[in-house]
């Protein structure tokens, strides 16, 4: 068995459901503490996080620095009998590992170390520093003790990342077909369009807050808030859950709350969004409270950088694919490492049993994923 | 004491939340049948039903027939301590009588009865046939065991209601200042629009059912349906209830439901508002299915109608006041009645204080209350 496949088996076997870890950051960080790396458990909350680093000259915002940067948390498994084989028990089948975690993501958490363990052996002294970072919460409902705090732990003590790559499953139908160079933003909002209530008898008493808010609802929805960009699909609007009503058929209710979510582009800004989403509650007259909430700003590894010009070459090379380079989906914690100043490529497995029952990843792809990483360092540090 | 708020307090004193009648109608049954009244008790499921009349040909159909109308459940107290004096314990302050039901609907019931008692003692070979009819269940949410199946009821026995008093509290300042002649219909639907559910990243693949019913609704709040006519103010159109959403923020909901209600006039007929209701539906393209419920049709007693008349005049000579003939409020139990072929009135007391905390009624216009209507009686069978 491949010493990948051992690694990916070996923390897919921990029931690490968001936030729990079990286990599996502290396997990972003896293996590279014994190869010289610095390690740091960071744990907030309930979530542990890790942050390992090697190089020459290992100090903090000494450059440049290349890392990985993934989560050994998994989603739910659901119904345990509904898998063909226990969810947490790794099994191998028909040429395919099956397990929760396998392509999401503990298949390339186990890629990465395995590559940056075979770089730093063939390569003791490399130039510039290699890194890892990990955490236990990507797939809760917040993220706000995982990559988030990291990031800003980072800030702190002076680091600077140059580059990330994200092992996030990216790929289509073959390792390799689709790399993500950046992410849209989400920005959400919590609306509440106030009313009169009343007895839907004496309608002249009251305020329909339904009534008063449906204007301003198609106007939303029937708006084009930008057309994308080459590198972007056009910002998406939607409204997620709307809500009013006492259960009562004869009450006009009070009050209607909305909670609505952009998916934006660079084309736009959150500014931009925030100011055109009220003109148009405003133009209709409403009375309405809005609260916004930023979950992540779009970020954008541009064609040219030369992350991105890597890892298609890596693609191109090893796996004699063009890649599409995309910048679809939903978030991902690349987010709040781009801020910090660094190119962000996502390239992992194919992710098209991710999240659902019997979720896998082919063993041959697995077996190449950490020649793909290795790549990527020696052609950033090494060239 | 007045012989009414003797019977009032008696019936006031019984805790007859919907659907309890706690006593009530065997008080009355008692005291009409010792004055020859034909009784009979209904009870339907949880609800007491009560059916007197008297004539010298008492046998169903035999005409002409007027019947009280009342209820003698009452809604609920809300917390007693809220109440100046309990409610269940009738008391008598500043000339008014303070008690759950004292306006909603025990005074005006305690008068039918007096009434009714009043004018077969003084004209006990009466010409034609006076009746009461009471329920337990006039309060409750459906009312499906109270005035509608004693219809039902009165219908298979062959038995025909000529003109139809109902004591509901009519009033706005002062007893005689406003009658009833007729109510609105009520028609409720319950919506649901079917879209495609999906991630709110992906909104290439769902179809957000809460976007696509926004012109529709728009259409709906905005559509307007008739202009009433000399009886009814214009048809409205409520959305009470509207819900979609998991809770979830980034899922788009698979679908929408939506509770509507009209308050139609008889402008428009049942036919025509759902008719149109599903043209602007489906002129959306929307996947829907719409349940219609008929709560109640309008009824109407015309201008000219002998009852309404006799009404207005007792308003005239007996209170001085030139009553306003309104067809506003919700529906009442007369819906039920009407359908029987019946010319409908309602006339009672103040409505200020119904469904409230210390509701009451002016001991002076209560003690009136029975004298408007045995002259009802009196001008409808012996003129």
């Amino acid at each position: 068995m491949s010493e990948v496949s051992e690694l990916a088996i070996d923390l897919i076997r921990r029931r690490s459901v968001t936030p729990e870890d079990a286990g599996c950051l502290p396997v990972i960080g003896a293996r590279l503490a014994r190869l010289g790396f610095h390690i740091e458990h960071l744990r907030y909350g309930e979530v542990d996080n890790f942050w390992a680093t090697h190089g020459a000259n290992n100090t903090p915002g000494a450059g440049p620095l290349l890392v990985f940067l993934g989560h050994t948390d998994v989603v739910p498994s659901g119904p345990e009998d509904a898998w063909q084989s226990p969810p947490f028990e790794p099994t191998m089948r028909d040429g395919r590992l099956y397990g929760r975690g396998a392509a999401d993501m503990k298949g390339a958490v186990a890629a990465m170390v395995v590559a940056l363990e075979r770089f730093v052996i063939a390569h003791p002294d490399h130039p510039g520093r290699v890194g890892l970072l990990l955490t236990s919460d990507e797939e809760g409902p917040t993220n706000l003790d995982g990559v988030r705090r990291v990031a800003g732990y980072l800030r702190e003590i002076g680091e600077r990342i140059s580059w990330c790559v994200v092992g996030e499953p990216s790929a289509k139908a073959k390792l390799g077909d689709l790399i993500r160079v950046g992410r849209r933003g989400s920005l959400s909002g919590t609306l509440t369009v106030r009313g009169i209530q009343g007895h839907v008898a004496y309608p002249e008493k009251a305020l329909n807050p339904i009534h008063a808010f449906a204007p301003a609802l198609s106007g939303l929805a029937a708006e084009r808030w930008d057309d994308g960009n080459a590198d972007f699909p056009p910002t998406s609007f939607q409204v997620s859950n709307l809500n009013a009503g006492t259960g009562a058929t004869n009450v006009i209710p009070g009050a209607l709350t909305a909670l609505i979510n952009f998916r934006y582009s660079t084309a736009s800004t959150e500014a931009d969004l925030r100011r055109r989403t009220e003109a148009i509650l405003s133009q209709h007259g409403l009375d309405y409270t809005l609260e916004w909430n930023l979950s992540g700003e779009p970020f954008l590894t541009p064609a040219g950088g030369r992350l991105r010009e890597v890892v298609v070459a890596v693609c191109r090379d090893l796996c004699g694919m063009e890649p599409e380079q995309s910048t679809g989906g939903g978030t991902s914690d690349g987010r709040f490492v781009a801020p910090l100043g660094a190119e962000v490529v996502e390239l992992g497995p194919v992710n098209a049993t991710i999240h659902k029952v019997d979720e896998c990843v082919e063993m041959a792809e697995l077996d190449r994923l950490p020649d793909l990483y290795q790549a990527v360092c020696e052609r950033m540090l090494l060239h």
